[in-house]
């Protein structure tokens, strides 16, 4: 059964790998499934198609067979569970990988997020520039506890995993902010996670969409 | 093996059922196991001998065993995965009840969130009263999507699941701020998820602690 992901036809961000096709790309991309791609317009994924497949109108989606997923870090779980690679055997260790997996979507992106939000949707406000360090500081909070548990190791839990997938997938999105390299263990750990080959592959393939030019692989 | 989950011995909300082991409890509870609690204080969640339980200095924690999880969507996961009754058997069923699961943590609460440090982090602010309806306006977007695709349906994928546990709890927090009252269908989805045996339960136990009161059971 093929697998079909959606992406935007233009990403918001050009091609820098932030919009969440990326995670789901490299999650496939490590381990070995093909896929294709659907591209959709920032005005396709509003219509009742689209809704249908994913109630908040957003990209990506998953469709395999009778199949139809939504919600990247659902997504990148279901590829997990299905094919050997992101997550461990050990039944104690895959529950601590899948607890990394929540605590990059429920604990740290959040502040990030509210990052985001602060520069795109209120850098025109009065109030901007005196609230943008307390936003920056809520994310510096959480990256100072990340930073302390990952420690000198390479990964969060033992051997990489779809926590560390979603983990580094995260973190990029402050990449621009250059509060990551306040904390030089976890830039590292980007590296460590951008060095993947899985990851090369699947930022290729995204940028390629947003350049016109097909990748090389 | 006995369960072990940590929660405050004094909540910020006086018992209001928003901290989050009241989701690791309401989860227990449907799937009928016991647990035990060790309640812990502001200043000993942010100690080392806790930071090595949660890295971010938080409740609930989980212990069973050999094992420890901390981060509430994992740990809800966790216990739905190990026993029935919180998720379908059927896998295409199971994998959208995890998906529900992340659309409640990654998509509708980050902007609960937004709201909630809006009030707690930044209502002596001077932006705050021209600021607050922007933030307001965006947790709106997400409810209006998520009344559309839930309809008239009791719950958000056939029976109740995990993803209702999520998503119920998330929305709980929006209670005190009247939003959820322009949406009659979430709010009727709250009250059920309210009214099931297995939440009245966790609540009381966690109101309990709060009042210094046992539950009754």
């Amino acid at each position: 059964m093929s697998i079909i992901i959606t992406a935007f036809e233009r990403s918001p961000d050009g091609g820098r790998g932030l919009a969440r096709d990326t995670r789901v790309r490299w999650a496939l991309e490590e381990v070995g499934q093909p896929y294709e791609v659907r591209l959709v317009s920032f005005r396709a994924i509003k219509e009742p198609a689209h809704l249908a497949l994913h109630p908040f109108g957003q990209i990506p989606t998953y469709e395999e067979g009778d199949l139809a997923l939504f919600e990247t870090g659902a997504i990148v779980f279901h590829i997990a569970q299905r094919h050997a690679g992101l997550l461990p055997v050990d039944a104690n260790a895959r529950a601590r990988a899948i607890t990394w997996m929540f605590a990059a979507v429920n604990t740290i992106e959040p502040p990030i997020l509210e990052l985001g939000t602060a520069r795109l949707l209120e850098g025109d406000k009065p109030w901007h520039n005196e609230r943008l360090p307390l936003v920056e500081d809520r994310v510096r909070s959480r990256l100072k506890q990340l930073s302390a548990r990952l420690d000198d190791a390479d990964w969060l839990d033992g051997a990489f995993s779809a926590g560390d997938l979603m983990m580094v997938s995260v973190l990029l999105r402050l990449r621009l902010s250059g509060i990551l390299d306040e904390y030089p263990n976890l830039a590292a750990y980007l590296a460590r996670g951008e060095a993947r080959p899985a990851y090369k592959r699947a930022f290729a393939a995204q940028l390629a969409v947003n350049t016109g030019k097909p990748p090389t692989r």
